[in-house]
């Protein structure tokens, strides 16, 4: 597997110091997670499209300010109504004005636009780019610094689907597709191998250097070990310190083998096994095999063979 | 499955103007897709995490200026010797060395470190943080304006996982999880339907307006009628021409089966069915019928009954 991911996304490994290099494939964008909790983000616009901005600008806890006239979105008015979100949230009632405007957009990190009128939303473009500020105006990808592509979460597990601008759609199809096969409650895994993560950085302190590198093996032959759906078993606390005990003080790699839990080895393994097998083939394969096997069993009778 | 996403990823919908509004749940990151091409970036460190920097960077056509003294990980001696990628690389055979540096992190568009001085770490991310430069300091999550996460790339389709800083090695197995459920070649079928989208913007150009809309629902319904995999077929200029010409002229959706191609619709289904048994089992249980079978005709011929 871990062959074939380089050759896909392929970044020099960590370990390896062989000298043959992925050639690049220019005219990427580059992914990123961006911080953004009370940074200043300007978003103009008042429509659906804000309010799907606005959605992920809150869930990302930054401070937005919205210039739009009102009626706003019944979704945008709902977050300004809304204790739980107003505080994150300065509306300005007005058009915004471009260049003449007294709101600058150097005092954003981020502006977004998404309105109707393309003059004002190219002014807005140009004036960002000028002040170096990254924007992004709804459905003129020329006039972007950024996309948003199709996004999923759940809980600590955020995922950005990017086909580059090319199909909107497919992107949303892809993500589907990676919600099907996720194991379900992955978002409890991740939260428990963060759980162990923390743990173990409590023991093992520190940025860098030998301990860190020990950690970071750790860590990564832990969790290839577990496997992405029972990593969700270390949010208990004892089999964390159960795993960090037995396990990283000696710098040895225990599975949920080796330690108590609810299950013992050989009906984990069961389960596993009974887990992968396709069923509907199984079971037409074995119809097949009764009428394949009845039918020669026929022939040979009336041939008077058995 | 469409109520499921919205559960999850659950920005307010396009369409719907129901009035009930899915929960913020605070505390995530904001996943974009930067347009970098040819933007400055300086990357402070010259050891293996910058080699995985500068590849990134390199696919994102960004000029990076590299401060690093030598010797530099062989990779990004590979990149700067390499005529292909030299030009867009600007290297300074010194330490940097922060707020006295000629060097000003303000001229910049992003700044990364991956460096083992601590204290410089975290000056250039005060430096950074005083002139409004998003910053990524290597392994110190509080000193990252942004992450990086586990990436995918496979030609225009572009995927980022990231869990937050809570399992590294856990995105990276959901991006090897991902990359076995998204269909073979799937890099073809977003060329495929982005070669679609050009020609019909050819065909009803402009921004937003009801034509804008009538483009968006044909295309979104196009999608979702030929699926992931088939979309490859966009790539044969004849079949855009014919689907625009029957479909779009007339706001009809033609499927694969409405059009001439390679395979007529019944071999398809039969290529579909083939291809989503599962073998193993099914030549398993086919043995076990086998098996089953026999002995109970083997039985019940010692008992004379037959």
């Amino acid at each position: 597997m871990s062959s074939e991911v380089n050759a896909i996304a392929k970044p020099p490994s960590r370990d390896s110091s062989e000298e043959s290099y992925p050639p690049i494939v220019p005219g990427a964008s580059l992914l990123l997670a961006l911080r953004l909790a009370n940074r200043p983000i300007l978003l103009i616009g008042g429509g659906v499209v804000a309010s799907q901005r606005l959605y992920f600008l809150l869930e990302s806890d930054a401070h937005i300010t919205i210039i739009s006239p009102g009626p706003l979105h019944p979704s945008i008015q709902h977050r300004i109504n809304d204790p739980s979100t107003s505080s994150k949230i300065t509306w300005l009632d007005r058009p915004f004005l471009g260049r003449k405007d007294e709101i600058k957009v150097k005092d954003y990190d981020l502006v977004m636009t998404a309105i109707d009128d393309n003059d004002l939303s190219k002014e807005t473009c140009e004036l960002c780019r000028e002040e170096k500020v990254m924007v992004n105006v709804a459905d003129i990808p020329p006039q972007c610094d950024f996309y948003f592509g199709a996004q999923l979460r759940k809980g600590p597990l955020q995922i950005l689907i990017s086909t580059g601008g090319l199909g909107p759609r497919s992107g949303a199809m892809i993500r589907d597709l990676i919600l099907e096969n996720l194991p379900s409650n992955i978002e409890d895994s991740i939260k428990g191998i963060g759980l162990l993560r923390a743990d173990l950085r409590k023991r093992a302190p520190g940025v860098g250097g030998k301990l860190g590198q020990e950690r970071m093996d750790w860590m990564k032959e832990i969790s290839d070990t577990w496997g992405l759906d029972l990593m969700k078993r270390f949010n208990d606390e004892e089999l964390r310190k159960e795993i960090l005990d037995k396990g990283w003080e000696s710098r040895k790699i225990l599975g949920p083998d080796d330690l108590g839990g609810e299950s013992s080895s050989w009906t984990q393994a069961i389960q596993r096994t009974l887990g992968t097998i396709d069923w509907t083939a199984g079971i037409g394969g074995f119809g097949l095999g009764v009428a394949f096997t009845s039918l020669g069993l026929m022939i040979l009778q009336r041939q008077g063979r058995l």
